[in-house]
């Protein structure tokens, strides 16, 4: 009914001149003219990689984990992948150039499938050791958000260890989304790795990680404040952690120097700036509870 | 165009080969040979028991709220959700037994919705009440995430009740994705419960809740740090909170014989290890601000 | 097969009709007869805008940057979008003037989009400035939930402006779904905003916020704690912040009255209840971390 | 890659002006400024009402045929099917009257819908005692196009008798599209109708058809050859059939006064234009087949 | 609007009782206690082997024709139309027997078809080599109705031979609804079978068909004429055509004693009762065109 | 639970290799190398057209006939559609001329659009004033299978004359599927064409009609039997109608020498391969029905 109704046809066709004006012209905004990776090809792809990762949990079972259901995933990730990757490398490569490197790193990356399969294997056995609600080792890979992640998370590690822009990012960020869990692909983090609950966990692009660390909800291994932004791009700006290390909800540790040694225990909500020897266990103190009657006080709006 | 390369056929060949192998032999990650619960027929059924719950929100409106939805809908649950919970019994059950223990579980269920119902009308008059941001009970059915986790774990609960194995946390762990609200479907938790925002709550399995309790974003009802894992199964690790408690942001309370009293007021990120009478308020104290001129400082990166 | 069992179909009949009673008479449950919004239209209308607003991303690339795909989408919007103002306005109109209104409020909101895709490209300038880990402007616009939530609710704000019912709430709690980011859609907020990783990230409905400012996730902009519920609807109990002030992860702001210079720092996890003065650093003294051998104590279970 | 090529870009921008021109402009393909039935609608109110029909052969089986179902899809059906009605009638209606008529004539439609399904029985009865084929009333249900045909004739034909204009067709043309049998739903037919394979039957608006009749492949029940064209509209043009008539494959009977008494069996390819009185078979006569020597001739081209 | 509508909801009550009851009740209606097979899977299998007769052309092509793609897809054939085998057979067959003779005709079925897979590669020479306005196989391949109806009618006359009821017909019908050619899957057809155009072809269930056969739209290889209808179950009622026969457009051979000895060409529209020797031309004489001055006349209605 | 049954597994293996081995090595059966365009996405723009040349009623009819909706689904056919021809110009051309032909061809191709269009709208007006039963023009644009028809073709015609292979062909099927009216892309076919019910119309690739021709079900505009094949492929086949020629249902008129002169009636059945002058009726004569009592007869099976 909307378009016999002047005034809203006038002002549709002064909001789309305006916009386009602006899409076409503003630094920011403007899609770029050789194109660029289709999110939800990426999406599609990462949901593949992972059926072809836990063979019989994310697809149709009875087909998946026969001798073809690798091999026939695999062509299709790889032509699809491949295509993606073809995008997102012609950004900042000639024509040709992207072809050569896309075809090079699907084959590394496709290489590299049987081993973060055998890593995630890890992790899914630490979920289900740690977590005494964890009834099986099925119920982790199901429904634990902290292997989702981690899945993810590994995946685009290795594209990001190719240099493949933009893509590892946006399979972390599908994987974020879902989850709560930010993990940058650019992270480094050993075998049998374990994040529960997980809501609220970023992980930067720098971080260390070591074997069987444990971390859950809303933990921060982050960088230090700062407001040099792209300046520190390609420094170490976020902790390392050692071999089992475990840091309990809620805790932040900042700082590409920060080292928290070998089977280091970090409290809730710890706020961890500097270095931890190994075997130690920090927690906050100095931090008391003050119990009173239940009256209106300065926390509360009168 | 890539099925004509050779090295890419090769490593697409020996990558199948290989993940194939890992796949079949791995215990933790080789998928059973009597099947599993299907995890997309778990989020559909789940999607329909909230169309249930709030007849005309979440479907076709005019066909939602008259007397043969409700019969209508839960024939197709008793269907899609009996076949479930037989998949889900196979793995630690006899066919027949399975069958036997699926068909009363079904039953028992569908017996308890009417209640499940009511319980979650109490929610939303409890989250219209309690924020001042709701514009009216529509509000809150239609957009708060409370509400969704809050659903999803009553009706998960009865299933835990039930002794299902895999399909309560396949559910709890959907609306864990959608809100970042991560409630066990093994607590216990009161009417007239209300959460807001709740973007990284945690409930675990073991919590009891009492009737109009009030938790914000980041509360965390857990577990005292443990090793244990796997050894705990079973034990109640999770706090215990009496009628009318109200627990802040960011608040931390853990162990299982922690039991906060009624009318207990939680202030926002205290952390709470030890039982606290009713009528309580708790706050951190010893914790003070800085205030200083801004200029860099340790906790900026240089 | 289930039809023919006996017990199962009576279960389902008195179940059925249990819950029908409830939902017809149930104040809190039962659907408006003059119906509402629909929540899935809603989706996609906001989806549709996105793809207004950053052309080429969001869908089909090659026909989104000419000069139709603005029109044409806007015009679809606005059929879409005003028919669902027309069902929100009606719960509390008669039909004439919900038509009325629902004309002018579309009318409006299209003439905005132009700002408002100006300010968005202020805050992706500000996303790829401040985020070493950002490698391009398309990097931000592709994949950070930042953008993504602020996205949402810059385009909600406008129709909150205009007293549109629910539907803000709608728009802005399906992004709180994707991001973990939750921005009332009443809150102002300045150009150049910038959050990253934002889960757990909530501002409340009378927050204000200038021009430059940064948050990290977790930082809630929030009410002091109330148990005064629908009776503050209206009044501003949200914090003000000035222009180019930063608050690190964890931090916590409250209260109507506070407010935070221009040029301020809060630190993770500060926890401000009181206004700050312009050029002030703020973070948690008072607070040390205790470091211990690494043997059992209060904070693991046995 | 397109939006760059100038002269392609100036080819759409005239194409694209011509045609909306030409669109707006056109007596015969501007569309109607107070819109029309949607066509998608149209179709899926089409599928509910066959699964309506036979409860458990095109929908989930177990909750088709118990008491809900029934009165869930008319339900349904009532609300979308009234809402297209709305749409087709406001071409030619004030839209008070338009609400008016149709809601008079869902009722009447609802109404009358037992007799619908009672009559296809009887179908269904026919077609599985006609065909040797035919292994059970099951096969006939699932899979003869000549049962899906008549099947939406028959409810088309309900709302033909309401003067529903447009959707009739509508629903008859999908049914021909499947089926490539073109029954009018103006067509008066009996009960125990034969179609079997059906490709190419025609059945025009004004023909009346008796019980217990058979048709085969490619019957034409049609009007004489015409120019009058609309000058026709509304006058018996097709022919009347008594009870018991078989017509065989590629015959024609044509004229508003031509009557095939009951129990005529008219032949293969026989083409008839004048009325046939009762018991009489009619064949072609005064045609053979010649029989010649495998070699080319006028038939064959060189 | 209409649940408010007491008539509109009465009717509704009305009918939804009395469909039901008559849908229990009737015997030709009534679903089965123990199911049927489903008629979207049936669909969705006949579509899988399509793609693995023809690797590529029907699915994604990358990855359809390599080592994987036919075990791949075999596999997931195998589970789905094994379980509708099942569902077939439970309709007469205890469901341990169903079970074992599902079993086994899905073996046997999946063991021809490389041999159907090499009949269909004649079936393509044929329809090239006899067409002129075939560009290349791949035109074939792709666009010509004859082969789609050849393909499922060459796969569901493996099932018919297996004696499995209810599929062939269904997926016969499928073929039947897209092109217009009626083949039954009892037919028995040689090689380098082609059939042009083919709207309105009909091949009966026993007919049987030599190599190098070539049929045109309209052609029935049909039973005479009977009314015997079910009395004729298992005998042969349709006609035999030797190698090399070829049957122009309308004919119809009707009549299981008709044999078509090899070499025939059968006229356009002859209509064929009685048996024809090898080498034989048929074409019909005694037929006649008149030329008349062009005005109206009998068959053209005043 | 197929999977682990042996001999079945055997079965899929040999079944596979078999496939495979035949699928690389077969002539006619083996996927091209350098790819073939895609059947679905034909489709997809086939209705995309449809939608450009009738605004408002194949798509959301808000939208679709502003100033906009041509320019932007323009936009988007260009896209698609010139990504297809160059796939179905590889297959004979070096990729840069298929580069060039298609870039060439998208825009002669978009060129025509506006004058087709124009064409249709005469179609339209024909079928109205042919057709008693039309009530309307939007009857006959939403309903007739002929416009349907005529559409596709229109639209293919123009890509065959550009010498654009596969896809025409691909277009005129998917209508020839949807109406059982087959008209090859090739013929050329004035203004005001008119063809009603359809099933079975055939027109061949050579044929030639001229304005105000009306066609009824089951023509065919044919070539002369043949056993020529592929040598014929070029030559004129088929025949040639002058203007306002009417040619009843189930006529055939063959070869390529056959000229129909204008204002000429063919009546119904009639198997014309002679030329016939301009304003003559052709109808069968020697041709009568036999009149017989009702009893078994040659054309009965006993």
């Amino acid at each position: 009914m909307v378009y016999s109704e002047d005034s809203l046809s006038a002002r549709i066709r002064e909001a789309a001149r305006e916009i386009n004006l602006f899409s076409q012209s503003s630094k920011v905004i403007s899609y770029p003219q050789n194109g660029l990776p289709d999110r939800s090809k990426i999406i599609s792809v990462t949901e593949q990689l992972r059926s072809v990762m836990f063979p019989g949990y994310f697809d149709t079972p009875s087909s998946e984990h026969n001798e073809y259901a690798a091999g026939y995933k695999l062509t299709r990730i790889a032509d699809e992948l491949g295509a993606q990757m073809y995008s997102a490398l012609c950004a900042s490569n000639d024509p040709g150039v992207a072809k050569e490197k896309s075809r090079s790193a699907i084959e590394s990356f496709i290489k590299r499938l049987p081993e973060v399969q055998k890593l995630l294997a890890t992790d899914v056995e630490a979920l289900f050791n740690g977590d005494p609600a964890a009834q099986s080792v099925v119920d982790v890979i199901f429904s634990y958000p902290g292997l989702n992640a981690i899945t993810v998370y590994r995946l685009a590690h290795e594209l990001y260890i190719l240099n493949m822009p933009l893509i590892p990012r946006m399979m972390t960020e599908y994987a974020h989304s879902q989850t709560g869990i930010d993990i940058n692909a650019g992270a480094k983090i050993g075998s049998y790795f374990f994040i529960d609950h997980g809501t609220g966990v970023v992980i930067g692009e720098t971080t260390e990680i070591g074997d069987y660390v444990k971390l859950y909800q809303g933990v921060t291994l982050g960088a230090l404040s700062t407001r040099k932004g792209q300046l520190l791009t390609g420094i170490k700006r976020h902790p390392t952690l050692g071999n089992r290390v475990t840091v309990y909800s809620g805790a932040s540790i900042l700082g590409g120097d920060t080292v928290i040694g070998d089977d280091c225990l970090i409290g809730s909500n710890a706020f961890v700036t500097a270095s931890v020897p190994a075997n130690t266990r920090v927690s906050m103190s100095g931090l008391e509870l003050s119990f009173r009657q239940n009256n209106p006080g300065i926390w509360e709006n009168g």
